[in-house]
């Protein structure tokens, strides 16, 4: 019995490639001229060295990654970690050049969260001794870590934590424990089996007082042989429902003692001896990183929805079905069928997602400003900025990845029963995006800390406007400004007239913001005249998040196209061609449009636009559609130059060639490589030929 | 090196035990009665016949499942499938003692496709010779089939299907054949390797004439010895988001040649010698099995969403976080962790799935009732309810599967890091459910369908209104009612003046209509009179739809709850205790309510709810949800009686030991079994002790 071949028949016309082609043909400004203007030169450079260096080599190879089960794919995942360290310490690579191929290659490893947090944890908490002693060894990859916050009793609720690390005067060490099931470490990448160091969070508890959970960086497998240590139980948390190259681990302490060097004490500190504990300076500076997490998760969210877009949507100007009655597609003399990227409700479902890829891309270009802006500044002692970031990057991060793990469920499903196959490459980043709506804040839990702020500012913004000090002109403040652009008149009414109208981006931006407003002072009013609790505003705050952060990424994507977006200190504005400008205003409307005609809910309840105006929007959003965004979509995700190796689908391949493409795949399947499958005799052939006859054919039975 | 132990300690109090206790003392009414009401007594009786039955049965064993790759899941499925077919030969087990224990052991096998699709379309559309020469065989699985409908090129478009079958007058055969890559049979449950026959559809063409897609059941892998037939080509399509242990195959034919009794011929046949066709009766009454498989999907929707609610709801008891300051949690003096299910939050996210839960138990028995009531009389010639029952089978698959598949994620994300375990269940569950949004009728797609008939039913409807011979109490069928209840007045405004009054099902069942028929009256307005294209109003066609169907879905609630709900002949009304009903009107409540207020755009934009009132909902919401529901949250889900066995999930235990079972399942994972990780030697040591000293641990170095 050999493996099967299936037969290389061509597709029925039209094929792919000239469906493509044709696409391409239509697009009405240069893909390679906004490719420059999100991503630079440099880094378009940077993909195309990169990807020559990795695209071949056997570590790096996705031909058989939807093939293998968990315990080959760990393997393989360490195997590739290596070669990749091992890669880049041979050629040098900058820490970009390292970023590019591991963002090309897509697959996160045992050696992920050595780099993602263990290493960056010691360079901001580490002392000089300790950076010395731990992170220089590290950076060489002979220390190899993990960072060990998670219990399996406690994820948001940092503070709750139950691992103790008890300093014990007579030795100078600390001892730590784990006292009960709930206090297992749980959740941490590396863990499972790659790593030799932890940074373990536990509850510092000196001269018989419990400080809270502190970091401590200890050795918990043998540098000799990786055995694990005396006092430490670690092993693999078992499968899930994606990041199965990734060994996330559990660990267990039984009075344990590491010395007292292991407390990370750039900020707190013990007195040895005594014991004494010493106060951090100040808790805000611990929010920078957070801020740089959440922004960068943005980032990937951006990702995330542009990947899937492009292959949805090259797929759809290829898959066609049905003839559309009303305006049926040519082929020379003859009717085809449809491409489904015709019909309004597949534009509907996926151009919005491609629009929101670019909203994303522009705010967590903002995102990375402000978060370096705010850290010059409070280099300086200056925390101005630091509440409305830290409350921005909350909100956008629950939103943003939200609207990701959304998008890329809703691109599957817009390929039809194709999605639903590995090949599709839509399983496997469903599966792996899937953590962030739950990591670095849980995205309905951090929307608390948005709608604090929020709130906040509007009742600081109240008492100012009443206490006569109060000058509209002197608020830089964006969300000051709309929050007070509402309390001048919180009765506004929408003056458009005409669909039309509503691509004006003020008209765009009033909307969003008087909404958000409105949402703000119902809930200061329910809160401070109503007196609910807290508890039960939690669905009304996650709304008001959610607007809030809509408002803003409607904002920078306006400022975005503008080239009005601020540019970090020493970064020249880049520029954008007139036709790219043109065509990507069309998919700013269609964001800023579609988000109110989808849910027009709370714009409706504020008062701002009327039952008549969302019906003028929903005509506005399919001309724009059908008219201005069609003809450009394959030029859109084009431009987010994602190359074919990093997709790695064949249903969103730039050749086109689909079909051809996902046989080939098929005939790779492990179950394939025999014709006649391996329990047959076992479990089919005892009912379909039990006495095992000869020529017992079902032609003979005919 | 030897498997992991992992230390065997308690969890902190409280334990999830008594918490679950707790909850379950609170529960006012008997979750025995209400189980009783739903599934009736002989059902729950089977069930925990069965369960004895196959729990204990190693080839039923679920432990080691979320642990085997696909080549080893599929090699298990097919041991299960025979073992299924055995045991139930050997024990005699009658059709629903089948079904009970498919349903328990819950993984779809290389023989389901057989019985499902396979056979009924044989008993369906075959001769009495045809039925005799295929389904006896096929029913003692010496046949073992599958149903290869859909190519790689069509799926929803069935119409436009390629494989042809060629009649041959000369040997009286027809000649099946593949002529390009897109006609490959695709997707083809049960081919990939277990199938030995297969229903195909192909183009039949006879006399130089293309008569469209028709049934052929022919022989694909010999009966001897299960090696592919000559002039067929087929294998697994590879691996998939879900469904892996069904081996999903494709299809090619090189002129094969069967024998004219393969044509099944019921309904149209080819006279032999002339191949001249002979056409069926009445195409209509093809339709009743798609309403059969479609209301059997509301069902399944129904058993996903309750799977996913009694695991997240069970954990939310036990899983504690933060304080709530407000109102904190005590155990004896002791301030506890406020269990998660106290939050608003994941009281709105959760509690509305229990409600849908219910209601879609209610409408799926009730669809079940009409698809008999309609083949019954369909039989004797009355096809009045078959456009009714098509049009909302349609929508309700639709609504019903969008709503579970997403609610299968919400429940996952709501277990927060640990529903992303594949030992919480939801990984699998999530991947299995999937296909549902996409088979039987893509879930845009078919919403076409319901659209149809409410727009030809307005336009009926207004044309009688204004011809004089009309009627209002004549109308019965349910859906002209509530269109004429809009037509008497479109501009109806609620009188709803406090919060309370929105607990009169009258007031929701009036909203949800009047939402509806205004939405059918713009689209027949902007189809007919603004002349606008049915490709420019498919958005608002599923829009519609979706409205049409909740309100059904809200009525069946309804009037499941009275006790009113039409009973099939000679099947007596179930009895509900007060207090279950007194339950179970919250959660009605809380259904038709909680839908509306979510997305309240449509129900404002018709005229018929203003903001204040939205308002005013959200209180009675968050109202009822806190005071009547949360009490009975537990006792709701345990009503469905799903034994563990069936949840296989570490966070929805019934016991609620939650952290112990989850701990246990982790020692399990294979890479758990040798201490050192197999790539140590390869790629970790190289790095961290490249020249293999000995006693070179990080202690020795500090």
């Amino acid at each position: 019995m050999s493996a099967l071949t299936f037969p290389a028949l061509p597709p029925s016309e039209p094929q792919g490639a000239d469906l493509l082609a044709h696409e391409r043909s239509r697009t009405t400004f240069s893909v390679h001229d906004l490719s420059n203007y999100l991503y630079g030169e440099e880094y378009l450079e940077r993909q195309e060295k990169m990807l020559a260096l990795i695209e071949n080599e056997p570590a790096f190879d996705k031909s058989n990654r939807y093939f293998l089960g968990r315990t080959e794919r760990i393997a393989g995942a360490l195997r590739k970690d290596y070669a990749l360290v091992k890669l880049s310490q041979e050629q040098k690579w900058t820490p970009e050049e390292f970023l590019q191929a591991d963002i090309l290659i897509d697959e996160p490893g045992p050696f992920g969260l050595h780099r993602g947090m263990f290493m960056p944890t010691l360079a901001s908490q580490g002392t000089e001794e300790q950076i010395e002693k731990f992170l220089k060894p590290a950076m060489r990859y002979e220390i190899i870590g993990c960072y060990a916050q998670t219990e399996l009793g406690h994820g948001s609720n940092v503070q709750g934590i139950e691992t103790t690390a008890t300093y014990i005067p007579e030795t100078d060490e600390f001892e730590i424990h784990t006292p009960f099931l709930t206090a297992s470490k749980w959740w941490i990448g590396g863990l499972g089996k790659a790593a030799n160091h932890a940074v373990v969070m536990a509850r510092l508890i000196t001269a018989g007082k419990d400080y809270g959970p502190h970091a401590f960086v200890v050795p918990i497998r043998s540098m000799e042989d990786h055995t694990l240590l005396k006092g430490v139980m670690a092993g693999d948390i078992g499968p899930k429902f994606g990041y199965n190259t990734t060994d996330n681990g559990c660990m267990w302490f039984d009075h344990y003692r590491c010395p007292r060097i292991s407390l990370l004490a750039k900020y707190s500190s013990i007195k040895p001896g005594s014991g004494e504990y010493v106060k951090p300076p100040n808790s805000k500076l611990s929010y920078g990183t957070m801020v740089l997490i959440r922004a960068s998760l943005v980032g990937y969210a951006r990702i995330g929805l542009a990947k899937a877009a492009t292959i949805a949507t090259r797929y759809s100007a290829i898959r066609r079905q049905f003839v559309d009655k009303d305006s049926p597609k040519m082929m020379g003399n003859q009717v085809i069928e449809t491409p489904v990227l015709d019909y309004s409700m597949q534009q509907y479902r996926l151009f919005p997602i491609i629009a929101a890829a670019y909203a994303c891309h522009f705010t967590s270009k903002e995102m990375m400003r402000l978060y370096y802006l705010n850290m010059k500044n409070m280099a300086s002692g200056n925390f101005s900025l630091l509440a409305d970031v830290h409350a921005s990057s909350s909100g956008l991060k629950s939103l943003t990845t939200t609207m990701a793990a959304a998008s890329i469920e809703e691109c599957r499903r817009a390929c039809g029963g194709h999605g639903f196959s590995s090949f599709s490459a839509f399983p496997l980043m469903l599966q792996d995006y899937a953590p962030n709506v739950t990591w670095e804040g849980d995205n309905y839990m951090i929307t608390q800390q948005t709608g604090r702020y929020l709130f906040k500012s509007f009742r600081d913004l109240v008492a100012k406007r009443a206490s006569g000090k109060f000058s509209a002109s002197a608020i830089t403040n964006p969300t000051l400004a709309y929050l007070n652009t509402y309390l001048d008149n919180p009765n506004l009414k929408c003056p458009v007239t005409s669909a039309a109208q509503f691509h004006n981006p003020e008209i765009q931006l009033a909307a969003y913001g008087h909404r958000a407003a409105h949402m703000v002072a119902e809930i200061v009013h329910a809160l401070d005249v109503q007196k609910r609790t807290w508890n039960s505003m939690l669905v009304e705050i996650y709304n008001a998040s959610v607007a809030h952060c809509q408002l803003i990424l409607v904002q920078n994507f306006i400022l975005g196209i503008r080239g009005e977006m601020t540019q970090p200190e020493g970064v020249a504005a880049p520029l954008l061609s007139d036709t790219a400008k043109a065509a990507l205003t069309d998919l700013s409307d269609l964001f800023a449009l579609h988000m109110i005609h989808k849910q027009p809910g709370e714009f409706l309840t504020s008062g701002y636009l009327d039952a008549k105006q969302i019906s003028m929007m929903g005509q506005a959003i399919m001309d724009v559609m059908e008219q201005k965004i069609r003809p450009n979509a394959v030029g859109f995700v084009d431009a987010f130059a994602f190359p074919d190796y990093y997709l790695n689908s064949a249903l969103g391949r730039y050749d086109g060639k689909v079909y051809e493409a996902y046989t080939e795949m098929a005939t790779r399947e492990p179950i394939n490589q025999t014709e006649v499958v391996e329990g047959y005799e076992k479990y089919i052939k005892p009912f379909t030929n039990p006495f095992g006859k000869k020529g017992d054919t079902i032609q003979a039975r005919l």
